[in-house]
């Protein structure tokens, strides 16, 4: 079958699983993500602009996120949710998102509460925040915007990124829940899980929980699970394997002066045609 | 340095010493052949097309191919040299397409003597060739595009992939030089380089030679050389490598539910920004 | 609303009354024919690529077409058809066109049985037909690929602008609507509608008929519905009136080094607001 | 002559002689302001928005001001100056930006002191400007980022849009022309030309001063040129003039019933072939 369709990210999470969910840039990515069991593929902000060689730092239009996200969409029995840093500028720039997001078949954004530009959030740098009235008002715009009832917006609180205190993450998503955000996503770069831990036995419940867990990488689905959490998103691994075997293959070639230590190592052209449904295309060619 | 300049691929052709190119579909996969010491990068149409899911068949349009090639020379040092399968339809398209690849930076272009739309060499199908006559149209009708003096069209013979002689080869190889080829791509996939090699021995060495050894991956550079190529193309490993990497980091969340086993084995967050030069950028934001 | 829905291009057929279509090459063509009464737009190929100053031959890629037709059903509350050649390439070119263009909204296109890359068919020069067991290949591709039962394939022939009789006009329609074709178009470069009326007044009615009367403007909607026409496309006009308007108007300012004598006889910036919907926009920025 | 070369916008800048600009949105309204001999093209936010029925509020992505904008370049043999807004954010989206407009062959581009997102100058609402000393940022931020000497950055001030005087309009003006600026926009929306004329009068001439006379209609060029200004822009005059005939074209076919009238009033099909260069492309169909 050449053309897929795709159960919205809503029903994904209104089951009540753990939703899993792999970082992507392009279809390659998100459609090996799908083959390995993910349930979803996030269109990565930092892997879009990484593939581009430019800062994950509102520096790509979102022409460009949009066109990432589609491209992977279109390839995917899975659905994609659309990293969409801070909406893109104000409320008007959100509703345009969620029109243009929402024709192009995506059924999840995730927006944050950062000001527009705004900076990779393991960056250091400026991580001020906008004023949580100022982030509900995006946030309902966006929901008045979308046409379709399954259309699910994640809202994402940068404060602990931001240096602020768990109370403070908790009372900006009790304020993003009432403005009508389907999910928060609570995002922290400690090296452990404690703060966004903490941050889960003191929700309320009252809408799902996402989380990033790229600074503490051992954290277990089952304790994910019974933390509370209902999506888990590992947003860049396949990024930072793609960068370190380019890097080896690259080098492999050029040290070696061929490239038959390769061979048996990577992929055969065959699959690169199978990840392509060569066959299937050429059915059509009569 | 936020901003590269770069030689020409003509430049580097006329110093003399073999020119190592590594194929690649994104400015980050450029980027990390530049950094292994290639001299140019490919812009490949398999590459492109199977990030895309689709086939390197045609099904992608000039837009999509211009836009992968442009974007991965606004982030190197070194040309890209572009694929550009058959020219995208006939010798109005192919002018149209001179225009726009040069205009966007590109100062090397590759197009082969098949019919549009092609299938991938490596496919099997029908690899019909254009006849020598309306093929060297085309070669003369970009050569007559180009603004630059620089400006460098490899035209590239897939006789050996139709099945056709040596003999012919070089027939439409000495027509192509010519109408005005700057350099000619042999493609063969054989399981060995015999008839490439044949190919080179009986080469009046008129024009620089380019070959792609995919199907013969042994064969070693200082070979290479001594055989009379020019250029050589390593067109699809690093997206061979990325096809096994992802494959293997997903497979490894999804099995083991974290990811505690890929950290230490792939990038570090770090490296990315690194390759975004994002502490450069940050410079900017005073 | 900033935010418009639309029927399909089917319902309005179906409707049985003459479907009374305008062409355009941007959303704000779209719109006015759609304030001016119009059932649907004509994304037109001619259009389209005058915008660019290109010719209408191919030249721009599906990719470009895609993007105007998409960006002017966003903005409209009546269906888009697009005009998309030849389908841009063979049956697997057409079953990527489909896939993109039902993504993006569209609803309906129209495909011809020309040779890729065509010629626009007042040009003159070349104008071949492909076989009519190929076109039917298309067409029945088509109609395979499509995900919705919506989705309505026009079959255009273009037997009278190659110079073929009525005769061979009718024998393809009849094999195309075989194939599955939703509509016939019956396109005629005469100075008259006579070729057309004699196709029309032979034609079994099996499928509804789409003409488009550029070289016979006198004919009026009430005789076009006498003869059995469903839907009528005034392909160019807009175009035509545009060239005009900006020939005189930039004439004026140049000529008369102010631009008062403009003022009164052209839209005031306010009505360009309008056409924005500027004042909706800005309830959202709270 | 398929391809145009195009002197840089400082050059014309630099003959001393009043530079007339035309707005456009595409190259077909590009190619016709040359033609009536005006010297360069304004890509404007305005006309660009409008044409997708989208406010001028930064809704638009830089790549679709850029798109715009490359593909008039494209299609025109006098130089384009681009409207580009604020920068599309704070200084990496300034930087960003000139690499990717000089990249395109934009020669000139032109920034303004308001915040990010901005809203049309004649729109009302909110008109906040950036700080002096951010703005001046912005500028030297986009003079450090271009490569090569000739590319052009006009500062334009919207203080008198903001409603503040004359004297803070100069204060900033000077601060802009200090931080590198190229020229000066100095921009109005009162009905009369008085208080542009009294900047003028009191500026020191240390750069080019641009004006856009859209509301003060009335300012013959000899005038201008006497008041001392260097570049006049007439910014959306093509684009309400397109409105108003496509607005007269649709209804007359819509109330006739057929498009009779319109013929020997609108441009010939051949009219449009000839901005398309058919005959010019027609004969690479050998």
């Amino acid at each position: 079958m050449l053309r897929t369709s795709y159960p919205t990210f809503r029903s994904l999470v209104e089951k009540g699983e753990l939703v899993r969910v792999a970082g992507a840039h392009d279809a390659l990515g998100g459609v090996l993500a799908e083959q390995a069991g993910f349930n979803a593929v996030w269109s990565s902000s930092l892997e879009v602009s990484a593939a581009r060689c430019l800062p994950d730092a509102s520096v790509l239009s979102m022409t460009e996120y949009l066109d990432a996200a589609a491209n992977m969409q279109k390839a995917l029995s899975i659905p994609v949710i659309a990293d969409c840093d801070t909406g893109y500028g104000n409320n008007l720039n959100v509703v345009h998102m969620v029109h243009e997001y929402e024709r192009a078949g995506i059924t999840a954004v995730c927006i944050e509460d950062k000001l527009f530009p705004k900076l990779n959030s393991f960056a250091g740098g400026d991580q001020t925040l906008l004023s949580t009235e100022d982030f509900c008002g995006k946030i309902a715009a966006a929901k008045a915007a979308q046409s379709t009832d399954d259309f699910f917006v994640v809202a994402r609180t940068e404060a602990l990124i931001n240096g602020l205190s768990v109370d403070e993450a908790l009372e900006r998503a009790h304020a993003y829940v009432d403005a009508g955000a389907d999910a928060i996503l609570i995002h922290s770069k400690a090296k452990t899980k404690d703060e966004v831990e903490e941050f889960l036995s003191r929700w309320d419940g009252r809408r799902p929980v996402v989380i990033v867990p790229t600074t503490y990488p051992e954290w277990h689905v089952s304790d994910i699970t019974k933390a509370g959490v209902s999506v888990v998103i590992y947003a860049n691994q396949g990024l930072r394997a793609t960068v370190t075997s380019l890097r080896e293959a690259f080098r492999t070639i050029r040290q070696d002066g061929d490239s038959t230590a390769l061979e048996g190592t990577i992929a055969a052209v065959t699959e690169v045609f199978d990840l392509q449904n060569l066959k299937t295309w050429q059915t059509l060619d009569a």
